[in-house]
């Protein structure tokens, strides 16, 4: 099984942006972790500020994954262009926030890019990949029930 | 390790209740998958169509248990007084929804109770409840760092 | 032909509560009424003011009845999770409010269970009752057409 | 007694509109229904796509009729003028939704001219119509209790 | 003279709960307080998590108190029902909250239930019920002048 | 002790205005009332129409009093300029208003001056500042526990 | 000089209409009053139900008068026909409303057809039309300076 | 007969203020007007930037004057206070603005002291004033029938 | 191929009205134009201030045309009555209008009709006609692919 | 006569994307069919997923092309900084959009980018490119008239 | 150079005030601060809590000074009425906010003199006076290019 | 002492975009400038279009710079990207905009990214910029007191 998993902007100051919110771990060691938990899968971490790439790289991932993971950022909340590309890709994807925005400012609480995934996760740092790439291998086992 | 799982209004008809958003198995049968899954960790498992019954049993489960599985259906969106219950209980809490609460009903995007909770799952029917427990055995194997 | 008629919070005060929007006459006599008005017909009332017994009454009444009339009082307003309930019961429903809820507070302007039902009837005091009993019976001579 | 009954724009489409919503009768055939099951009671059926002639028309009624029922369609949501006609008009009045109002659009969720009415009832096609008679006829037997 | 305390959900962690928000006092301290300062009073302390508990409470009480406090807890600021409760019962009804209201979150800026009291109280922590004591005796005093 | 009690534009009027919502006794009356309640206690009432008078007079209370009790009309939900003077102000503050302001207009639940104080009290006409006299010196019995 | 005087859906009724808000006098007898009052002025009065046909009769109003009096009734707040057609005229034009619009329901304060007008007048009843002659006469006896 | 003009902040600026909006007379010279036009009524002209001192010079005017005018200028849309000093005086009360307030931003559309005047006239420069007092004349001479 | 062209209220003062928004051709000049264009098609040419005579133009179009262009004016922000006619209406529709509604009033950007047509065109002035057709021609060249 | 066109993010998947909103054309099957309808004017065609490549291409238009026409997929709704660069471009400027927004989310309906285009064109497919290049040439043949 | 600076209500506090978010000079020492930088300026230090002041002062500036700098407190966000005296004071006008005013409580997020100044500074404490000296100063050393 | 300019999309186009808005200098011009003004402070000046170079560019000035100077241009009102850097880069950073942004459309009111700044200047065209070097360095001639 191979899993695509994109992180967008000012994710890879994990670590360093403000730890209560975030967690400590840098995304380096999250990704090692999940490296470390789930042996048997494959993965892509792709990371980046813009956009536009992040766009790209949804179109591209349908031929290449089984599923995908993907943290938005700041995206989440305004990118309508994010959203369709999502829309477009039929692998199953998780969107995953580190912090629970439920608790938070109120322009994080308009979510555009989740309603174009299959289900989100949000609030648990940096365990929220691992509960994610726990249900893709979930629902692989069970035939997606 | 024990875990509360609560169920609220309507989730005692899951399984026959609309199966492509609630997905086909029956809460006896996410139960039973639950304790197979996880057969070190007693569950209990707690389900009402009343408020009030809800707010009484998040009060006792301070003592008796070192999480709190909650999905609160309707009252999610509605409830002040299950959010202040679930702010004095001092366990690890996760909110548990098995639709996609972005996709649906603008009166389902008012989050009011997960604000409260440590963070929320969304989206993946049953198997939400099994990444729930998969979160909280991984935070004590972390230390909940 | 059996039809069950649900009753909300504080409708077990009609008749003494302010007349002027609600009618004169008290719940008992309204149901004295209907039972005389339409003698081949087999009713059940229920009245409750909580709102997890009035949920599990609906789901009950999937196979005990052929229609279901409902006056959810203040949880009309509210009340996703009744709202939730009426959805999963395939009966005959019909929503009644005594008053006409347009002329009335802008937080009565907000229908939530009503959505759920077949339809709607405002405004005609006791007789609003009456009227959905006749509109069952109508449904079932012309074949609900 | 005499009850006058207008519908308003597109109405006269009915039976040909999305059945569906609007059920399969034409509105002759409804007329037709209801002087059949109301024998004793002398109607006029008015329709018109115009809102001043629907204005005039209420206007009118005053002296002629004992009661009034109106389908104002589309003028339901906007007309200010229609209201203030019905507001004017001191009849029984009554009005009638093919549709259920609280499942469709926003826009038809503002209710204007129902508010200047004893009642509405919504959601139960043509058979609305019968209804609307049969409370009118129970108010009388009653007088008006 | 009688009066009834009605405490809704969560009141009952009293002196538990965020200390600085709701004070040090118990709900049982709380109690105790009241009837040592006024000794003359009889008192009737109710407390329930049931929303449809508290509806029922209230429609008994008018024959049993010559006044009634209520705190309605989360339930002041959605509950529909309960007011329409408070609306029939014609007492003496003083709202009651322990914390300012006005510095808390939006959700709890909406207050339904004070709409249907004589007036309210915000912000004395458990001071705040012998406050509304001292009103109802000063009310009786100068003959509700 | 010594308490300021400060009163905002029309309060002079008082027992002139409309009687229903405010009372029939005059600010001097009032007044009178409260020296008699409390003859321990030294009161200062000052009365303005100009919101600058009385944001002066807040700014110079500070050194001079134990405690404020301020009625600030029609200023409560407009003046941002009081609020920030009662903000910096380190007494007891409590805000009463005569009518209860939730029954009123909506421009009237924008409530921000209350919000830097202690707590407020709405709806008990004159006796409302008895009731907050009545809190002030419960605080200081019981050390503002 | 010549002005028109338009008058919109239900002000035929006027008179006979709720007179607290609208006055006693009939159209005919204020009609009358201004010809007594300004007997040097020529006056023709439309009155219409139709809002196609009060469109026209302003769209003809160009080249025959010196100015235009409107009161359009319920289209004043949701015409945007009416208001373009006022924007092409190029007369003095002024609004006259019977009753004061800030009183009443909130649909009533949007203002669209004033907005393309000199200016307005709400309140006055009968005499609002006599204070829009007397403005026209004293524009032209000071050269509208 | 005696007659109060009140301007509030700014409008002593008139004639130089934007002429287009306003009109080219000072206020010194629209008074002058008003005198010349109404020789047989005395005036009172009272002008004050100061909120506070407007609410006075209302609360004062009731046992001097037959009728009040007033331009509140921009208080005309904040002041809660002016407008409840308005509210208590029982004279005759009419609100005039120099220009056309639905024409200009949306702040300018909130009316909150019209509510408390008999009516209102906006967007004829200092011929408003005319007009007001022109309607307080008429409304004698007609016993404001 | 048989085209129907609907302009609503006000388009028969195109070539006079604000030349800038709506360009200097009349609609005699525009619809010269559209048969010089496409001399193979037949037009005809459907002129009314009046929404119901809109209404009954649409509904009579279904078996005449093959295709119907529509300009609502101001109809088309508020109009659900020819909405809904539209709706009903199974032929190619097209929704023109002159200016760039986007750049305009926010009452314009309310667009109820346009969401009953095909698709719609906006800001080509006169020119938009050209391009309805042009659309309808080249969908009847390519099978509507 | 030169024409630029820009696609913005995922355009590049017409042709797999929801064919029932987009049609079933690819992006280079709808460009070659431009090619072909209108071999005498010069395209280029410009494809970026990237918000800043976007408004670069934009500012650098002005001077090589006569026209543009735009599709700025999601970016329509959000990006005030491609419309300031729209602004700012002086040629003839075009926005087409594949599907009718107004049957779309209401996040769609934000028309940013539209403003600063001469007009927009939506709900005709590939089409709507085809119309837009129309628009322009008629635009020169008539003079921009 | 001749400059104003107007300090609105509660400025008096500064240096006592919440002093992380107004910093720990007063008054007294921001204004000596200011004339120790700029020596060759002459400055004229206006403070009042009282609107109606601040609205007479701005409107005799105009013949006096060169310049305008006004900190308008809470008057900032709702004095139409300060808002108007700028629009008509033809000077440079500066508003400086001490603290970062998009960080704060929503209500501090309407701006209404701001829209009548030449711009704003907000944030930077006592210094924000200082750099509002510095940008007129520069205006005029560049002839306010 | 370091300081980094960041310009966003569109600023390019300084002094070529509308000048009444912007002012006439390029943004070279503007950079000369700022270097003349203070020649002991090392510049170094970035300009991009795209959001995510920006990202990336305040992700890398925290270690090389002692300030940050930012224009976000359009990005200032959207991005949450933009908004979660400057949060995360911990050194004294200024947003400055050209014009006023309070006088201009709706949606440049929504201030994003000013949030994260130490502060804002908006209206003084390329002066803003100047300003900001000015407050930069008086707070470390002041120790940032």
């Amino acid at each position: 099984m191979r899993i695509l998993i994109i992180n967008g902007p000012n994710l890879n100051l994990l670590g360093v942006r403000d730890k209560d919110k975030y967690g400590s771990m840098t995304l380096g060691e999250i990704n090692q972790k999940i490296i470390e938990e789930y042996p048997d899968i494959q993965f892509e971490f792709y990371n980046s500020n813009l956009e536009g790439d992040i766009i790209s790289k949804i179109q591209q991932a349908g031929e290449l994954f089984n599923a995908l993971i993907i943290n938005p950022g700041g995206y989440a909340h305004t990118s309508v262009a994010i959203k369709d590309a999502l829309e477009e890709c039929k692998l199953i994807k998780i969107e995953v926030h580190l912090s629970n925005l439920v608790k938070r400012e109120s322009y994080r609480q308009v979510m555009l890019t989740a309603g174009s995934c299959d289900g989100y996760i949000s609030g648990f740092k940096g365990k929220g990949y691992l509960a994610a790439v726990y249900l893709i291998s979930t629902m692989f086992r069970f035939n997606n029930q």
